[in-house]
């Protein structure tokens, strides 16, 4: 089932003015709210809406809230987003860290007491516009258990870094865990057993079970996801249990905001952090040869031999670039679910619904 | 079997002042090498004399080389090494990388055409020891195949950072890959079948054959050990590849130096690339309290609930840091071949051997 992608557009920024947002603060959040839509991340697209709904009008998320600098140098702020909406927050942070990459060679600000953000890659993004390195981090509840853990600690604690490169920008863009959350919901929607390696138990124990783990994660009764690498050691999941506490070093140490093991515990507000940075790479040499060295290096990984039975490598934002070229006009999938719940938003904040199936 | 570590360091400063390195450079030298050893990093230590050895008497390593500054601002530069020993040029970035974090809150440092720099936490940790988070990565030799693919197109690049805590600094080292190269040969080493996931033949097929996957990498004949996450995207391997490239971003790509891809492809050079990064926290707020909750962080997480059938939560750099302890004024472990080809080279440089296995 797809809706138009303009209309959209409209209805989101309409719902959110009726919030009590500005018309700028509501194109910003709709604005990296489709954009994971445009990119095939259905997970932190329009789906979203009715969570933030909930975060909105239970006051979790302040709408009036101007994020705040509390440390400020030419190379660096730390922000109290004081329970704003993750996007405004975000989008502030990241103007603020490319402004000072601008003057001063790299911008790097940490915000703490923010809410979820969206996608990580929308932030990166915004850097690369302006022919930057962008670096984007967040921590989130915990659902990732230590290796040799069964007590989430850390959240799926994306990390993204875009470089600009032709014909497509560098961007990655991933959780730490071995999968995000949303991926077991969808094991355990349609049944299916969980691969090995993916998720324990209350008692730590291998889990197979995605209802399980999944209703342990949202009762907080423990156990959770793998860190990327899976359980144990031998495939390295100590690498990703690692990772996930440099995002959490970064997202919430820095900005003495709470780390993911204090996330979303206290009612009220979420207490989610965010990093950003922004390096202009022209510190290091001629922009223009260190940019044709990145799309070099990426299409020669694109041109190399592919295994058996595959016929295309995809550098990261590749495959977001095509689909979004698709989309960005057209139009983007929607589940009955979700349509059916973003019309009753729409009738309790009196907005008009003109979002047909198509 | 085991040599007394001062008499180890005592050889290997000998050793190094005969192939032509001052006394001050024969020290760094060996105090990178032992510390691999020291932290029971074995493929770092001392086992590597054998190839530096061959790196340094072929020419490959230019002993009288200096780095070469070719671009620099009050947070970054660019150093050109000219095949200098890896951990000269590396201990010379680092050092720069901190002298820029003291003045303008961080510095940012990218090596080009350097060679094999020991571990990276070696450099995060001279950050750390003042106070600093510090940042490593370098590329090597491609022998990790893109998601995909059966072509190597990138090193094992690893990434490190560390971090100041009590009481023990967190220091994250690790490879980009699912395993390290020497995991591959200890696997061929014990005649034992590679797990699933780990590495692909000269098509790209999945292979669990350790001599094959070795022996293809070293005559450069295809195939390769898959990214951290491991084959395809099921368990997150096109993370641990979009991991790697970001490592060849950094060191290969600003420095205008070679990517993986290119690494060990011409006589008489490597062309490997490093990157150097020390960040001052205190940019984003007092320092005593970011440190407390890093270390609170940290011990949260030693501290909480165990797996099943384990009884210890380590941190990254914790396991390393009492096994240095014990073995600083003890003994490190050696192998009897290694040893034995110690003693060759000895002779060879007509320098005295005093080190007796215990």
């Amino acid at each position: 089932m797809f809706i138009n992608t303009g209309k959209a557009r409209n209805f989101c920024e309409t719902l959110f003015c009726a919030y009590g947002f500005s018309i700028e603060e509501s194109r910003i959040i709709t604005d990296v709210l489709l954009r994971a839509d445009l990119y095939g991340i259905d997970s932190h697209g329009i789906h979203r809406l009715v969570r933030y709904h909930e975060e909105i009008t239970s006051g979790q998320v302040n709408v009036k809230a101007k994020p705040q600098i509390v440390n400020e140098t030419a190379i660096s702020a730390c922000l109290e987003a004081n329970n704003a909406m993750g996007q405004l927050a975000s989008v502030y942070a990241m103007n603020l860290a490319i402004e000072k990459a601008k003057t001063s060679g790299c911008g790097m600000v940490t915000v703490r007491s923010s809410n979820h953000y969206g996608i990580a890659s929308y932030y990166t993004e915004m850097a690369s516009a302006h022919d930057l390195i962008g670096v984007s981090m967040t921590n989130t509840e915990a659902i990732c258990v230590p290796t040799f853990g069964s007590q989430a600690m850390t959240g799926t604690n994306a990390m993204a870094l875009a470089m600009p490169a032709e014909p497509f920008v560098f961007s990655y863009d991933a959780s730490t865990t071995v999968v995000p959350r949303g991926k077991l919901e969808v094991y355990r929607k349609n049944n299916q057993a969980l691969p090995d390696n993916w998720a324990v138990d209350a008692d730590g124990k291998p889990c197979n079970d995605a209802a399980l783990v999944v209703e342990n994660i949202i009762a907080k009764a423990g156990g959770g996801i793998a860190p990327l690498g899976g359980l144990g050691t031998l495939h390295g999941g100590h690498k990703g249990f690692g990772l996930s506490i440099i995002v959490d070093l970064f997202s919430a140490v820095i900005s003495g905001g709470l780390t993911s093991n204090y996330v979303n515990r206290q009612p009220g507000s979420t207490g989610i952090c965010h990093y950003f940075a922004a390096i202009d790479y022209g510190i290091f040499g001629d922009k223009k040869s260190i940019k044709d060295s990145m799309s070099k290096f990426l299409q020669e990984i694109r041109s190399s031999k592919k295994s058996e039975g595959f016929d295309r490598i995809y550098t990261h934002g590749e495959r977001e670039a095509e689909l979004m070229a698709q989309r960005v006009n057209g139009k983007i999938p929607v589940n009955e679910k979700t349509l059916e719940e973003m019309k009753k938003i729409a009738v309790q904040l009196n907005v008009e619904f003109d979002l047909p199936a198509e």
